[in-house]
């Protein structure tokens, strides 16, 4: 459109200087200014912002998650703008953990896919109709940049799997311009949400090189089950570790799932691996909870089994059994750090002072009675805060607690019944 | 910018009466006429479908979904399209659970929601910037008919807590105009998707009242852990028979999150929910895999609860009480269908007709070379389709066998030790 406006002011200049009143040429060159200008504005698109704020109000956008800080669950996650995660393969999986770290505020997304978007993507979440025949690097950042103008995005259209792919690859994963301070490579995590096996083998050539931590994702090609898996060099299992038993050979994979049988799938397991493979990289970075070796998904049971997988000493990949003997050499240095890191904390706990100052045994005399009451206080409703109400009332005041749920003993045994079967299809695997 | 348009080729006609020569004024009016053109046109705004393709091609929206059934997971996915489903809460799980229905083709979506868009909420999937202000059933609405045109979508700005708003609630759920033919309500599921525990009893009560099969889902304040669970007046607990031990009273709960101290949210835990309850309503709809009765999500240790909630005999939900009765009327017509059923399944096998046509006994000699063949080519290579070849060698080809994962075993009993841990949590829970 901006070509257009500009052919036309061209031409009100050409007629203002054939007439005698300039009014009415005046009048039509700011209309022309006008719509040039309203042709633009977004008028909600947010601005930058310097620091992330925790402060409660409805224009913060990222009120919500540093409340994670005051609720005890991250320590400080003001942290995730130092971040460079790089998701490969920007599809089902793919584009929605790019919008939930982006969401997140995280500091940095590298994008790398060769596809363009098509309305047989639209059953997955994320791409617009509209964006039909963009690049889904494009339209990834097209959409990304408008939700959250913070994070920096770099997308590279291209396939990682040729020579010269896996060269930029490689050299962008290495580019520690963002934070030049930071150690390994340039970027804190890979994330792998490609849906074949050269390209995932390219991911793992790559990352076993720099020593770069990852996750894997996959989804299977009847759309009800998927996995997440972190894979650390020389710790855990490279993807060459274990292969897969039939892979394709000599033709596209791409080109087997279409000839008139192309995979399923569904926004619905797509969204739950993008969720888990994103939460386990939030874990994974701002150190908090489990972060999880592998974690897989059936949804058609509902069923979600975990297992950890430990390198194989005759991996057919060399950089793999590179980082096996790094990690096996640096062993003693590990464990002298875990031993020294335990130590502190023995005594940091040590530091903080005897329980019971009045005496030099520490030890002190509990009064009985006031215990009771404490007791008492703890379990009666006078502790709640202000504008809350127990539902229910003190059992005390009831000869006979209010039955909840007839058959409570009985469902406790289903949750067993179901966690034994589990366990005993764990032991058949 | 209409009216802008407008405006200007008004100015236009004045112009052209006062000038001689009237070819710049043609110019300039059909510049006006094209930008007027570009200013409207969403050149890949997708036409409505009469029916759900199977066919694989890049321009098919539902190959991906029709799919489901080639595999064998869905028997008749174009069943969708009957569907109703309402929404109660379009909010960080609310959203996204109406855009994986919509992007599933689902027939009809019903949203409930009387709150307005804020940055606040850019945390969360679904919602943008440019939407802050928008009230939310408005901006879905924007949002999900742009995704797919097929659905079609019906939005309740207001709150079904007031008397008001809970009547249009139930009348809304009771209109039969979109499938006449329907049993029941004129919905086949209504999805919770709010964040207190008023509206809940709102959509308990409605349910209850309309014999409503309903699916509750909920994440906690911390943002780290959520639920779903599957509501059947009369089979199932309903939301009252076993009531929270601490609700707000007198207060807004709103208000007290919001005084300083908002809950934590994160768009990974509320994807996951969102995900696990549209694949439970796919499940319960379609009628494919085991519907969940109740699936816990904690994200810190990666570990999913299941469990089974029978209705509480001594239920403050009057409604409750009611459907509980009709439930154990109905359980010999109940039974009697479940053993005609099986019969039924029983006689069809039967008529499948016998193994071997050739003697009366239906018995057949089996060739024991030929089946040693048969074993043989069932194992080797031979098998696999053009294109695909095994990446590793026939285990015979070698002596001994390639080790894959070094301490296979010793990872097993990680797992056995994780379940048993999961199992004494239960127990002391």
């Amino acid at each position: 459109m901006e070509v257009e406006f500009k052919a036309m002011l061209d031409d009100l200049d050409l007629l203002e200087k054939s007439l005698s009143d300039p009014a009415p040429i005046h009048k039509l060159r700011s209309h022309v200014v006008n719509l040039a200008a309203l042709s633009k504005c977004n008028p909600h698109r947010r601005s930058k912002v310097k620091e992330l704020s925790s402060e409660v109000v409805d224009s913060n956008p990222y009120s919500r998650l540093m409340a994670l800080q005051r609720m005890g669950i991250v320590e400080n996650y003001e942290r995730i703008r130092e971040f460079s995660v790089a998701i490969v393969g920007v599809g089902g999986v793919g584009s929605v953990a790019a919008e939930m770290l982006t969401r997140c505020g995280i500091g940095r997304l590298l994008l790398y896919d060769y596809d363009s978007v098509e309305l047989a993507n639209m059953n997955r979440l994320f791409f617009r109709p509209d964006q039909v025949g963009m690049t889904k690097t494009d339209a990834a950042v097209q959409t990304l940049s408008e939700i959250n103008p913070d994070v920096v995005l770099e997308s590279f259209t291209m396939n990682i799997t040729t020579v010269q792919g896996f060269e930029t690859f490689t050299s962008s994963l290495k580019n520690k311009s963002f934070c030049p301070s930071k150690e390994g490579s340039g970027v804190d995590l890979v994330l792998s949400c490609v849906d074949n096996y050269e390209a995932r083998m390219a991911i793992n050539q790559a990352c076993n090189e720099l020593r770069q931590t990852w996750m894997e994702s996959g989804v299977s090609e009847d759309a009800v089950s998927g996995h997440i898996q972190l894979l650390v060099p020389g710790e855990t299992a490279c993807f060459a570790c274990a292969p897969p038993l039939v892979v394709a050979s000599g033709i596209d994979e791409r080109t087997l799932k279409r000839d008139g049988v192309c995979a399923a799938s569904l926004p619905t397991t797509m969204g739950v691996v993008a969720g888990l493979l994103v939460q386990n990289s939030l874990k994974f970075l701002l150190n908090f909870g489990e972060v999880s070796p592998y974690l897989g998904y059936n949804s058609l049971k509902d069923f979600f089994p975990t297992m950890q997988m430990r390198p194989n000493p005759q991996c057919s990949n060399v950089a793999c059994l590179e980082r096996q003997k790094e990690y096996m050499l640096a062993k003693p240095a590990r464990d002298a750090a875990a031993k020294a890191k335990m130590e502190a904390e023995a005594l940091t706990a040590i530091d903080e002072g005897p329980l019971h100052v009045d005496n030099e045994w520490n030890i002190s005399v509990v009064d009985d009675e006031n215990e009771k009451d404490a007791t008492k206080v703890a379990s009666s409703s006078d502790t709640l805060p202000e504008g809350l109400t127990r539902e229910l009332p003190d059992a005390d005041e009831y000869e006979k607690a209010i039955a909840i749920g007839s058959g409570e003993t009985e469902e406790e045994e289903d949750d067993l019944e179901d966690l034994k079967k589990q366990l005993e299809a764990l032991n058949a695997a």
